[in-house]
C-alpha cells in the first residue's frame, strides 16, 4: 500500500477479517496458483497436547504433529518459560564472531547423541538450510581436496530435502507441478525404492538387490570421481513414508564409502524420537553417516533451527593450515541462543519423560492399528510406516480417481475431529510423541471411520 | 561420540568449558579453516539495551547491534512476556496448510508499511532464504511467461545477499578466500559503485553516469531477453557500508523497468528503521521495488523470521488459473507464529516509542562525529554512512598492512568497552537504534582514542 502510516489495528480482527488478510496479504508455501488468492487456509487458534483449536473453537488430534514436529505436545508452559528468560538475559548475538552457553551447550548435546565422529554442529534455521549447508560442505571439501568436479549428487525419486534451489535440486518429489528451477547438472536420482511398488511376484530381497544395483549402476555410469554425496532420508518421509527394504541403508552406505562418496542422512523427520531414538541412522538402521542434517524435533518446532552435524574426518579433509580460508557459509540466526535453549529444554523434556521409550512402547500400538487397516479396507493398498510415522496409501481404478483419495479421506477425519496430512492418494501422519495408547486408538478410530466413509463414497460413484 | 545416553550436563559449566566445548563442538559462520578448532569465539553472556557483556563480566557497547538487528535493544521484557505468551497459546502451525493470527496480522502489517504494490508476503527464516526465495519467483514467473532463457541476475561487486547456494551465487564478496561453489551462469557482477573509490579528480556526477552506463553496458552485452532481475541493497553494508552516488537508485531502476527486469532491493540491512523509515527503497532514495527481502530489524534480532514481500503484478503475473501449479517454496518454518509475535511486538515498541523519527533525530549527531573522523585522523581514508549505519575506512601504504587495521581497531575498541565489526581495513558499526545522542557520543569518544592508539602503532611500525 502506499501509505506510510500504518493505521491501528484493532486488538482482536474477526476471523472472517484474519482470512482475508491472511487470503490477499500472505503467500503461503505450495499455495496453488492456479486459484492465487482465492482459497482459505485452515486458521488455526490455539492448541493443548496433541490438540488444537479452529478458529471456531473446534478441536482436532493432530495428526500431522505440525508437521512431523511437534515431539513433545503444545502448550508447553517449561518452554514458555525457558524460552522468556534467555529472551531477557540475551536475546540475540553474532555467530559469526561469538559464541553463548546455549549454543556451546546444545552443540556438545548433539555431539553425544550422533553417532561415530559426528561431533561438528554447524546451526542453521531449519531443515532446507541444513541440507544446503551440508552440500556446500561437500562442495567445500572437494575443492579443497583438489577434485572440483566431484560434486554430482545421488538423490532418490520421491525424496524431500527443502526448497532452498540446492535443496529443491535434490529432491525428488513434485517436480512436474512446479515452475521453480533445480540445478540439473548436479543432480541425478534413483528410481522409486518403496518396496510395496515391487513388480508382482518379486521377493523383497529381490527388490533390495536391485535398488542397490541401481545406485551401483549410477556410479558405474556417472563415474565415483564426478559424485560428491549420496543424500538419502532414512525413511522418505513426504514422499510417503517409504520404509526401504531391511539391508538396504547399510548396503548403500557401503557401496558410497568403497567410492568414497560423502554419505548425507537427511534426519529432520526421523531424528528426536520419531523412531524411539535421537537419531535413527545408527540405532535402526546401522550406519554412522558423514554428515546428518536435523531440525523439526530438535526444538519440537516451538522455535526455528536446524543443524548440519558433521564428522571429524569431514572436517579434517576441509582443513587448511597452509591457507587462509574461511568457511563463509551461515546465517544471521544460525545458533540463536533463544533458539538453542527451546532445544535444550525440549531435550530435557525428552530425558525426564522418557519420551524416547514412551515412543518404542506405544509404536507397536500405532502400527499395529496402522496396518490392520489393509486387511479391513479394500481401498487400502497399502499401510506402512514405523515408529510413530505412518501413512495410508489408497488405490482406486483410475489415477485421476486415486489422487482424490488423500484429500477425501482428509475431509472425513476433519470432520470428526482428527488433522491428517494429504498427498494425492495417501495421508499420512506423524502424531505428537506423548501421545498415549488410548488416544491412538482414538485416532485411529476415527480414521476407519473416515475410510469406511470414503469407501462408501467411492462405491456410490462406481469405484470413482 | 559413540555414546547414546547423554551424560548429564552440569548446570553451570564454567566459560572455559564452555569454550573448549564451542571450540570442539560448533563449527561457525566464517570459520577460519586455516585454525580450524584453534581459535575462541567470544563468549557473550547477557545484554541490556545497547550493552553487552562477556562471560568475565566486561560491559561493552555494541557497536554492530547484533549483527545490523538489534534495533530496539537488549532485555526487553515486553518481547518476553509476548513470545512467553505465544508459546503457551500456539507454538506452532503448518505455514503450508495453516493460517495463524500473528502471521495474517504481520502479512497485512508489512504490505501497509512496503511501498507501492508490495502486497504480498512470502515469510522465511531469515535473509538468505528471503533471497532464495526472492530470486526463485523470478524463476517461476518466466518459467510461467514462457521465456525460460531470462533469468540471469545482475549483482554488484561488494554485495552481500546471503548464504544458501544460490544467495552466496548473487554474492560479490569475499569470493577468493572461499572454496564454496557458485552458479557462475546465473549472475554478472556491475563493478564497485562506492564514490570513494572513484578515479582522482572525477566528479561524484560523473561517477554515477560511469556506474548507470555500467549497468546499461552489461544489458547490452547479455540481452534484456536473458536478464530476469537486478539484486541491490540500497546501501552495500557488509561490502563496507557502500552509499551509491545521489540518483543512482532511481536510474537503475528505470533502466530496470525498461527492460522488464525485475528490481529486488534487499533491504535486510536498510530496512527497519536503520535509516529512520520502516523500508528505505521508496522513502529514501526514491523506487518502488518489484520484490523487497527483509529480515534483521523485522525482529530486532530476537527471533528468527524473514520475509520477501513481492508486488502485485509479479504475482499476477505467476498466476496460472489454466493450470495446477503449486508454489512450492517455503520452509517448516515459514511464518512461525512464535517469530511473527516477536515481530508484531518489534513494530508496536518501534510505534510506541516512535523509533523512526529517534533515529532521524540522532542521525545529525552520529554521522557528524563519524565524518568528523575523517579529518582528524591521517589513517582514516573515509567516514561514511547514512542514518545509523557507519563506516571507517582506513589506508596504508600497502594492502598487506592495510588490512590489519580493522582487527587492530577492533581490539583497541574493545579494550575500552566497544565492539566493531572490522572488515580488512574497515570497522563499521550500526548500533541499537535506541542509542541516545549521549551514547553516541561516548561510542565516538571510545573510536576516537581507539583510532589515536592505532595510529601511533602504525606510526611505531614505520607507518606499518
Amino acid at each position: 500500500m502506499n501509505t506510510h502510516t500504518p493505521a491501528i489495528l484493532p486488538n482482536e480482527p474477526s476471523n472472517e477479517t484474519l482470512q482475508e488478510w491472511d487470503r490477499v496479504h500472505q503467500l503461503h508455501p505450495w499455495a496453488s496458483m492456479d486459484d492465487w488468492q482465492g482459497y482459505d487456509n485452515m486458521l488455526v487458534d490455539c492448541a493443548e497436547g496433541i490438540y488444537l483449536w479452529d478458529g471456531d473453537g473446534k478441536r482436532f488430534i493432530d495428526g500431522p504433529g505440525g508437521m512431523w514436529c511437534v515431539q513433545i505436545g503444545y502448550g508447553r508452559g517449561e518452554m514458555a518459560d525457558a524460552i522468556a528468560a534467555q529472551v531477557r538475559k540475551l536475546a540475540y548475538t553474532s555467530p559469526f564472531t561469538n559464541t553463548t552457553q546455549p549454543s556451546a551447550v546444545l552443540a556438545r548435546k548433539l555431539a553425544e547423541m550422533a553417532p561415530g565422529d559426528l561431533n561438528n554442529v554447524f546451526f542453521t534455521t531449519g531443515g532446507s538450510t541444513a541440507v544446503d549447508t551440508a552440500l556446500r560442505t561437500m562442495h567445500f571439501m572437494n575443492n579443497r581436496l583438489g577434485r572440483p568436479e566431484k560434486k554430482i549428487v545421488i538423490s532418490r525419486e520421491k525424496a524431500y530435502h527443502g526448497s532452498t534451489y540446492l535443496a529443491h535440486s535434490v529432491t525428488g518429489k513434485e517436480r512436474e507441478k512446479s515452475r521453480f528451477d533445480i540445478e540439473k547438472r548436479l543432480v541425478r536420482f534413483l528410481p522409486d525404492v518403496n518396496p510395496y511398488n515391487r513388480p508382482e511376484g518379486m521377493s523383497v530381497e529381490a527388490w533390495c538387490d536391485e535398488k542397490v544395483a541401481d545406485l551401483e549402476k549410477i556410479i558405474a555410469e556417472v563415474g565415483a570421481d564426478r559424485i560428491g554425496a549420496f543424500i538419502a532420508e532414512p525413511i522418505l518421509s513426504s514422499g510417503g513414508v517409504i520404509v526401504p527394504p531391511p539391508g538396504y541403508h547399510k548396503r548403500t552406505f557401503d557401496i558410497c564409502k568403497a567410492h568414497d562418496i560423502l554419505y548425507i542422512s537427511d534426519e529432520v523427520v526421523t531424528g528426536f524420537g520419531r523412531l524411539g531414538h535421537w537419531f535413527a541412522s545408527e540405532d535402526v538402521f546401522g550406519i554412522q553417516p558423514d554428515m546428518i542434517t536435523t531440525a523439526k524435533g530438535l526444538t519440537s518446532g516451538y522455535l526455528p533451527l536446524g543443524a548440519c552435524i558433521i564428522a571429524d574426518h569431514v572436517l579434517e579433509r576441509c582443513a587448511s593450515p597452509d591457507d587462509p580460508t574461511l568457511f563463509s557459509n551461515g546465517y544471521t540466526y544460525s545458533a540463536h541462543p533463544v533458539s538453542c535453549v527451546a532445544a535444550l529444554t525440549n531435550i530435557e523434556i525428552f530425558e525426564r519423560e522418557g519420551i524416547l521409550q514412551h515412543v518404542r512402547e506405544v509404536t507397536p500400538v500405532f502400527q499395529g492399528r496402522l496396518r490392520a487397516l489393509k486387511d479391513r479396507f479394500p481401498l487400502v493398498g497399502d499401510a506402512r510406516g514405523m515408529g510413530l510415522l505412518g501413512c495410508v496409501d489408497c488405490k482406486a481404478p483410475n489415477f485421476a480417481a486415486e489422487k482424490r483419495l488423500g484429500q477425501m479421506i482428509d475431509d472425513a477425519c476433519e470432520e470428526k475431529g482428527l488433522l491428517v496430512r494429504p498427498f494425492a492418494n495417501m495421508a499420512v501422519f506423524s502424531p505428537p510423541l506423548i501421545i498415549t495408547a488410548k488416544q491412538i486408538d482414538q485416532m485411529f478410530d476415527i480414521l476407519e471411520s473416515a475410510l469406511e466413509k470414503v469407501s462408501a463414497q467411492v462405491a456410490s460413484e462406481g469405484g470413482l
